[in-house]
């Protein structure tokens, strides 16, 4: 066998209990009963642990250190043995007996921080985020960078992104939406959403849901439509991306934003070609990449006028309640916008100013900047100045996220270049495509998936993002395309003048 | 670390990729979407793959044969030694060369008989069948045996038993069996059932099927009900046992008997003790003894005026068209008998027939005294001895089952050991616990298994069948229970004098 056989073969293999891997996990969190918990953590243990060992195998690095020195190989290959070899040195770079002690620490942290955001008490935490961000600066050493300590963490999510290029990005859109928040909640009209609120059985969210990814084409062959706690989309393996999505009671507009947007990540990961299978690159970009797709599907399209022109109809015969609602009634409805406690409920305008809270605070406790225990108070603070609230109580500020508890650093970025990378790809997409809008109002979503297809989702990882924006857009990441859309719609919508 | 430390850790091992493997399967039965089936295959070969591998590893062979002349092993240590130690050299005896052959071989023959049942034409499958029993002959060989190499097979499914003693066992159960079934087809009055044909919800039969596995104590913060083709009942590990039944839309009684059956064979996996885990004793006796529970919960129980007593009112809640119907008229109604041609529609008095019938001509394959070409012929000709019936198309003939497609001969036995064990087994509870009946039609299903639990369960694969059933009733595998219990509540339902 030749080393390339050898390699792929090798690739093959982790691919297996990965995919093994997915399916425990979805299944842990969709259909696990109860008292199944303690032994599929074991089970789960077990196959991370084996996945581990090929990633980091010598025989991998053999492989690696072989293709690296090898001409002819063709792009798909070049790009794999780049992205692989850079995986696998990262794994090597940590001591397996630290990355042990870290692993059962972050395990406590987590339990720490479930009873801390319980009882609403920073100081049951505070202890273990101290150690958290210990450990993180030490995977940063580890790892290596060349200015912050942060930048090694933030290549995980976003490879090439560093803290200083963040601050370029987060300046100026900070600047901009601050000052545009406050003068829609002063002098903008708020639409009526009340029709939005009421009782709707699951089935007919599901539904609601359904028509919606068929209208996207995702394809229901190769995925399912599950509930769960918190909705996720998983890759179990070619021809088999599922989505979960979650159904408020009360609530008919939350469930189908979620199933939308865990729907733009499934069409993702449908979009892999088989070439890419089992290579490395059989996913997306980045984490904000990712995002981009799943906040494109949500907001760009699900969120627009043309979408409600096309969707109003299914939605007023499926939910009763809404069949004297006008296309903008609901167009508006969808997009009211609220300066709130709580990331997970933001809407699109007020959301990447929780990222910008989250990323200054985290870049301070990396590099050293700020202490933990200072962190609640500097929560407050920020949140007064950049959304004119204050939660009263730290299980509704501070302790409101998992992602620091388990030593997650580096993470949050990716959620506001998801926002910010959709609005660019989306401009991009409406340059290419004749008439987006009619098409999108009469349900022809299929070009649009087409065009995401042919320039986003065909490569995989192939490129790391900013190359791969470049090439679909021609321009460096950039908060404008953003802001334009943003100021355009909700102008519109609060009726500025 | 002790040899039995290192011995338990491999199987801890073992289990934990056998519980990965049992979600695999499951999920591939209830949720895989059609285009995740390929991939699918290639995850499960490499896990089972992985899981043979530390099965007949040298590590394990050294820990039994330690283990074996050690003293001073408890109970549960001696039998996991003898269990493991027996599958060891089972599995060892079979060159991986061989295997692998007759793997490649099973899977075509399958897709053959798929065919060929499609089509129904025997001469598709002739020769892939005459190779696999070519293969089991094989196998019997390298298993070894002393009179017949048919027992080399069925020790895999129901240990310590044989030809010669299933002989034993049939002849007299026939003798009975079949001028009993003609009296009441000739004599008898059968019950009206037309009220069991209607349109039913999934959603109905599914909350009908609930109440049934509550009052069974079916525990289902351990499992779930979902729905698949072909029922069947999968322990993925422990506190995860879970069942899947086939609702009938326009049959209300056959998804309640399916999901009965299932949750008795759940109901003995969920009262294995935690102190046989990942011991190789884990799970039941053997395939005949786990189908005597799930035939208990079905047929004794299920199909019993005491359990009709109280579950009347709970289906007439539920199934509107059951709201005037009587117990007695509900009883008589699950307890038509019709010799049919299908075995897995067949009814608890003909079904022994219909195994009989394949365990004459899978014997006579694998013995040389039948060839695979006069097998249509045998099969309508024993119908028509056994049942009065003969099946017009081999479909419906000797291409039913898929068992034979695959290799697996010896397997069908368990099914009817199943019946006889389960009223030998109830006769037994019946004496031990008093007003058992009483019991039942008030709903008190629990003393019946405590009593399971207490005499079977909780045992594992700790002793073999026919130890077990004389440990527990005194007696040895004898179809005279069986044939009372039939005869009995046979000529009442029929009205025989």
């Amino acid at each position: 066998m030749s080393t390339l056989d050898a390699y792929r073969e090798h690739l093959r293999e982790m691919g297996k209990l990965e995919s093994a891997l997915a399916l425990l996990h979805w299944d842990q969190r969709t259909n696990l009963p109860r008292k199944g918990h303690p032994a599929r953590a074991e089970v789960v243990g077990k196959l991370t642990k084996m996945a581990f060992e090929l990633s980091i195998s010598d025989k991998l690095g053999g492989y690696l250190q072989d293709l690296e020195e090898q001409d002819g190989l063709n792009e798909v290959e070049r790009a794999s043995v780049r992205v692989v070899g850079k995986a696998y040195r990262r794994h090597k770079a940590i001591p397996p007996a630290f990355y042990e002690e870290y692993a059962v620490a972050a395990a406590r942290s987590e339990t720490a921080w479930e009873e801390a955001k319980e009882k609403s008490d920073f100081g049951l935490f505070k202890d273990h985020l101290e150690r958290m961000v210990d450990y993180a600066r030490k995977f940063a050493e580890y790892y290596g960078y060349e200015d912050s300590p942060y930048d090694a963490l933030i290549e995980e999510f976003e490879p090439g992104m560093t803290s200083a290029e963040l601050k370029t990005i987060i300046v100026p859109l900070r600047e901009k939406l601050v000052p545009f928040i406050k003068r829609l909640m002063e002098d903008g009209t708020r639409p009526e959403d009340g029709f939005m609120q009421g009782s709707f059985a699951d089935e007919m969210q599901r539904a609601l849901s359904l028509k919606a990814l068929e209208a996207m084409n995702y394809d229901l062959d190769a995925g399912r439509l599950d509930p769960s706690v918190h909705p996720f989309t998983t890759t179990i393996g070619p021809g088999d991306v599922r989505v979960t999505t979650r159904f408020l009671p009360h609530n008919i507009l939350s469930g189908l934003a979620s199933s939308m947007h865990e729907g733009g990540h499934a069409l993702y990961d449908q979009g892999i070609p088989d070439k890419l299978r089992w290579t490395g690159l059989d996913e997306g970009a980045s984490f904000g990449i990712h995002e981009s797709q799943s906040r494109m599907w949500e907001n760009l399209v699900g969120r627009s006028r043309s979408f409600w022109t096309f969707f109003a109809p299914i939605a007023r015969e499926i939910v009763p309640q809404l069949s004297s609602v006008s296309v903008e009634e609901l167009y508006r409805a969808v997009n009211t916008v609220e300066p709130s406690l709580v990331r997970v409920e933001a809407d699109e305008v007020t959301y990447n100013l929780h990222i910008m809270l989250r990323f200054e605070l985290e870049e301070g406790l990396i590099t050293g900047k700020i202490d933990t225990g200072d962190l609640p108070e500097l929560w407050r603070d920020a949140m007064k100045r950049y959304l004119g609230v204050v939660p009263e109580d730290d299980a509704h500020g501070v302790l409101q996220d998992v992602h620091w508890s388990s030593g997650l650093f580096g993470y949050f970025p990716s959620y506001m270049l998801g926002n910010l990378y959709s609005a660019q790809f989306f401009a991009a997409a409406r340059k290419d495509i004749a008439d987006l809008d009619q098409k999108i109002a009469s349900g022809k979503l299929s070009d649009l998936l087409s065009w995401l297809r042919e320039n986003i989702h065909q490569y995989g990882k192939m490129y790391e993002p900013k190359e791969l924006i470049e090439r679909v857009t021609g321009e460096k990441p950039d908060p404008s395309c953003f802001v334009r859309y943003i100021m355009d719609k909700y102008t519109d919508v609060y009726d500025l003048h």
